[in-house]
């Protein structure tokens, strides 16, 4: 109801002032360590506690203590230059943006490009991406997806093990240098989505449960303890997370955040974080006059996540449709296990082709249960699609990418089919030119304990697939480097010209109306005897 | 997708055969123990263990073996005539019944009448109700609401310790004892509600983890394990649930179902167990050209399960107001601990008589968090209201009732605002007359263990509160007996007077035009400046 609830974080003002906030509600004292002196905050009636100081520099580490335990840094933290487990330090958020002009792009015309900063280009930064940025432009997208860029434990990580969702990787260029691969993306016309992480926190450098009631036990999750979205003290949580979004969006110039699996987001009240959410980035929208978009990652082919607000969905401007890559992937490949099982019939990609969900009600024999609705009358503007991506690929034994299994020809039919599809399409980095190196799972987190825990994690994970060979070690930096990109199509002539399949896929889709994101009424499924044929037609409106 | 599920329990056929059907998808083996032999079942792909036996008849007893286990009674049985450890028993569902004309009770002309069958007379028996039917009558009231009757362990139990949810509970009177009740009641012109548990099972035998994936741990339940009602398997569990609401609106004339604790119905499946429950009900309705109800007590204040399913509602007949009766309860009494700290202004009572919820989004200082959604739209008759239930009178350290409390100008203040106010009233056994007798909290487990868990659950249930006194012990015969009404209305005056100005009240609703619940619209809360006053203005449509 009320709006009026403090930011998070230290904000550096004009004049060498800093303002520090920070939500501990049942502390019963909290103090500031900065430049050698211990400052007392003071606190509101729902746990906030702040303090504005004078003669405070860029730069200038600090970290809160609570009841007078041990320092700890700032869960709201923009900088945390030694580390996870280090000081906090103020940073300045100035800087001159030039991408005054931008107004976004709306979800229709999207063709989305996901990246992992760390193995896209040798330096793995921001500004490897930057060098990059014309070689998209030639390709033809105009959206990258950056893999979460939230500070995490070590080096090297997928970026779902964050810590500081307000902090960017050091390694890749900290906060300024995500500014300004968005302004330059933004001079290209290249919108910037962001995956973001709120269904949990990572293991390692993990300070939240000291500071509040950031978890909940009602749920059980995957990954960590479920975030307390809805039970007592929730108030703090949802702001946190929902200025973190909004920070990403305003402050940094985001065009979309890419919400990962939000069906982890457990929510039972009666408004919805994620529906509270949206209704906070379209008055951003409005605010900015920018297209700003919420596409999310979930596993329950729940058609009210992107469902109209009047017709009681949450609104979320689009989703994933991981059905279109499992029904595609299964039919090229042949595979069958695991969650392959529920697919690999010619039907099932004719399905999502017509519904984007495969599973509507049906059976499923995979998750031994029927599952799944029909998203019927939402546009297919709302559905991102995909042959490949981080997950697809990684969360394979070796992180094989779809050119270890299929031929040249094979290769070109499923850019094909994802490009003409009527989805949102969605690159992995290195598909357009058949990359032949793998993207595998990797960590560098510091505690011994929990290396072992991941490697026995990923074999459990891998245990419904009869995949052969050595798991690759996760903490091994081998692991990380035989995942980086070999850019290798301009020494090899089949990437090259995959590479002009590609951009020529693109350039058409955008250039014919009839390809353009539209209705589900402008797509018919022709019926075709031959089971090895599926043939589709699309109209303009 | 897939009506043609095969229903649970033992059917007995003309002729003396019978149909013994059981789901148990993970057991290699299922037997069926009967008349000293011992019969193989077939499955189906879906894990439903069939055989249909000549030679059987009614009280013929029998028990299931999964792989050669020990025999355990039928999770879907419908008779237990030696308790819940026992085996099941084969019942004839034939009855003679004489309501056919009977069309139920549409939800806005409802007044409801809450009892407990066990402490309601001194039988404590479904005949014991029939035998108060007149008085009921007289009352005015045009539906009764049961606790719940489905078989439990030992004599004495609110019931919601249920563990045969298909088998009436046989002290009470058992399945023919519950019908003669509903066919005496319709011809009364009496509707017959009943509360039926699904978000758990009994803790005192519950065999149901045998069978099959009946629970899961995705959710952390208050009571017991979370039944599975999306997980791997969740299919026959929903089946299970959905025939036995069916079978109660069915077989047994039950008019309206009410559901208890819904939000401890946990399914983040795209198809809510309820919403599908809810379109089964509408096709009953129509097929037999009755009113059905569902009516969900939860603890949300989200309009999202009473709001029509063209909104994206789950679109349930009607759900319990707990916070009327907390606005009202606080104001007269003046109590301000545990969950009354929200309570206690007028302001409270006036939100509630506008809006049905009094929590609409705005901060809870019990919660500890910011609480509910405005019910825009949704008439007044989706709200069921009460001054006193099982609940609010038993859950109580000494299970008082007003009368305790009340002078006895309270006691017709706060009749008449329930019965003047928009809601749908509901009283609860002898507030009608002003029963001094208290409800108090009682079980006759067999386990020593469960009994003091039991205790010690009760005491940490009213830490919240300041109440003074011995909590009476729920295990004693002696507070079953304390809790049965005096029906002392005619040895007493007062009673007695009571007892006509709710007839009165009563009557006045059922004639006044103005007073039948109506939209929104048709009430106004009048500004008067006196805060020892609340007045509002109802109109007829």
């Amino acid at each position: 109801m009320n709006d009026n609830w403090p930011d998070v974080g230290a904000f550096y003002h004009a004049g060498n002032t800093c303002t520090f906030t920070v939500w501990s509600p049942l502390s019963q004292s909290v103090s500031l360590l900065i430049n050698g002196q211990q400052q007392p905050l003071l606190v509101d009636e729902r746990g906030y506690w702040q303090v504005t100081l004078p003669g405070i520099e860029p730069g200038n580490q600090y970290q809160y203590v609570l009841d007078g335990g041990d320092p700890l840094p700032d869960p709201a933290s923009c900088w945390q230059p030694k580390g996870v487990h280090g000081p906090s330090a103020v940073a300045d958020p100035s800087f001159t943006w030039t991408d005054q002009a931008w107004k976004g792009r709306p979800l229709g015309e999207l063709v989305i490009y996901e990246l992992h900063t760390g193995t896209f280009t040798p330096e793995g930064t921001f500004d490897g991406i930057i060098r990059q940025l014309g070689y998209l432009q030639q390709l033809g997208i105009n959206a990258i997806e950056l893999m979460p860029v939230a500070a995490f434990a070590g080096d090297r990580n997928w970026g779902y093990d964050g810590v500081f969702p307000f902090a960017v990787h050091t390694v890749y260029g900290g906060i300024s240098g995500l500014k300004q691969l968005v302004n330059e993306a933004h001079r290209r016309g290249i919108a910037v989505i962001l995956d973001v992480v709120y269904n949990h926190l990572g293991p390692d450098g993990n300070y939240f449960s000291q500071y509040g009631p950031y978890f909940t036990d009602k749920y059980k999750s995957v990954w960590a303890r479920a975030i307390n979205f809805d039970d007592a003290y929730c108030d703090g949580v949802r702001q946190y997370f929902w200025q973190n979004a909004l920070r990403w969006l305003d402050e940094f110039h985001i065009d979309g955040l890419r919400l990962d699996a939000v069906h982890a987001i457990w929510d039972a009240g009666a408004d919805h974080f994620l529906a509270a959410l949206q209704r906070k980035v379209e008055a951003l929208e409005k605010q900015t006059g920018r297209h700003k978009l919420l596409i999310a990652e979930f596993d329950l082919n729940d058609p009210r996540y992107v469902e109209r607000v009047e017709k009681g969905g949450l609104g979320l401007a689009s989703q994933w449709v991981d059905e279109f890559h499992h029904a595609l992937h299964a039919i090229v490949t042949g595979e069958k296990e695991g969650y392959y099982e529920d697919f690999g019939e010619y039907w099932h990609l004719q399905q999502s082709l017509r519904s984007s969900y495969v599973y509507i009600g049906q059976y499923s024999r995979h998750r031994k249960k029927h599952f799944g609705a029909l998203p019927a009358g939402i546009p297919y503007s709302r559905f991102v699609a995909f042959a490949q991506n981080h997950d697809q690929v990684g969360n394979r034994l070796l992180g094989d990418r779809l050119t270890t299994t299929l031929s040249f020809e094979a290769l070109k039919l499923v850019a094909a089919t994802l490009l003409l599809s009527p989805h949102v399409p969605l690159l992995f980095m290195g598909e357009e030119y058949g990359e032949q190196n793998p993207f595998q799972y990797f960590v560098s987190h510091t505690d011994p304990a929990l290396i072992e825990a991941v490697r026995k994690g990923r074999r459990e994970e891998f245990k419904h697939f009869n995949w052969q060979g050595e798991i690759p070690d996760p903490a091994a930096i081998e692991t990380f480097n035989a995942s980086k990109l070999s850019w290798n199509y301009s020494t090899d002539p089949r990437a090259q010209t995959l590479l002009r399949f590609y951009q020529y896929l693109i350039a058409l889709r955008k250039s014919s109306p009839a390809l353009c994101c539209t209705g589900r009424e402008h797509l018919d499924i022709l019926p075709i005897e031959d089971t090895g044929i599926i043939a589709f037609k699309r109209c303009a409106q």
